[in-house]
């Protein structure tokens, strides 16, 4: 695995852009520069999942971005993804290893000190922390704010992505925190303009 | 692989076992004579389902009945279950194949000829044919009959399960149909003595 842009990392969303425009916006969001994809379905059949995952993958490997599966190892095996993104209730991260190889990213979301440095005890290549703003695509994720990302990033070395609720009008609130890039869903999943947001982000991740 | 035993075959179903009882009724259930166990799990998170997984594998293999897991080939793979059952809407079969490996059974849903024999053709191990009568557990099923389930055995030389309302009080329309075994859902998760009612399928399973 050559090393990972983690930057600008886009989070789909099929409840904000609906199924049929998945791709396009992606698409769209790549050549903005999101550095990242991870796919996130819930509420979808294995082989509609399956499908899906297919085309993303032939998408972001045209554009040689990786691209992550949320929670479903199955659908990363099933299409050679990069890697997986797994929460506190997806597979433990030992047996995600175990059944992944050392070849894949695995990421998980942690939500504090502890879980980020049981996460980097277990071999995670990288943390997602959040939700750093309040986020509507996410109602369970509670708060932990910029406080807790800059606490996460000062008790482990392996890259963090802040996420939940970041947009252009926030994220220099994260400047000089030291992490590796954020993770976005409704900036751009649900934007008129996909390409634009992007291009605008792509430029404020310099600075974090 | 040692050969399977299809005869009477169990497939789990929690809205009607309460979860906390899955493992004492499956128990029991094997005691009476079931040869199989299938584990559906729907709409619950990946780290329950592996948990549920786990205790239901030891379980299996204390008392030498092979374990199959529904739909998800990552749980299959984290439990080291002995094989997968998919639907038409799961993984496609040569891909799941691809990921299981040839020493894991692998087990398919038809509900007609075509759907059989292109199974077959992919490498399924034994079908699920049905619904042989209304079931109330999977309202989607629709009901093929007796006269369909011996269309698909005159069409494939793999082991069928019939499966869909079968029941002490029917199997008997099943006797000389020339399948395997007969998959149950409610008349063993939901019975107050699932012993009794697993011994007394086990001897009529012997006139299939």
């Amino acid at each position: 695995m050559d090393k990972v842009n983690y930057g600008l990392y886009l989070v789909t969303n099929t409840n904000i852009c609906p199924r049929e425009k998945l791709l396009s916006v992606t698409e769209s969001a790549i050549k903005g520069g999101v550095t990242l994809v991870q796919l996130r379905e819930k509420d979808i059949s294995t082989r509609e999942f399956f499908a899906e995952a297919s085309e993303l993958k032939k998408l972001c490997k045209h554009y040689d971005v990786p691209l992550l599966i949320n929670d479903r190892i199955d659908i990363a095996l099933a299409v050679d993804a990069d890697g997986i993104h797994i929460g506190q209730s997806d597979m433990p991260l030992k047996v995600s290893r175990r059944i992944l190889g050392s070849n894949k990213i695995i990421g998980l979301s942690a939500g504090n000190v502890n879980q980020a440095v049981e996460a980097l005890n277990d071999g995670a290549d990288y943390l997602g922390v959040g939700a750093v703003f309040p986020t509507s695509t996410k109602k369970d994720a509670s708060n932990v704010g910029i406080d807790m990302l800059k606490q996460v990033r000062k008790s482990v070395d392996i890259p963090i992505v802040g996420i939940g609720g970041i947009n252009p009008d926030n994220i220099s609130q994260l400047y000089g925190s030291g992490i590796e890039g954020v993770a976005v869903v409704s900036c751009i999943m649900g934007s008129e303009n996909p390409y634009a947001v992007s291009k605008q982000l792509s430029q404020m991740v310099k600075e974090l």
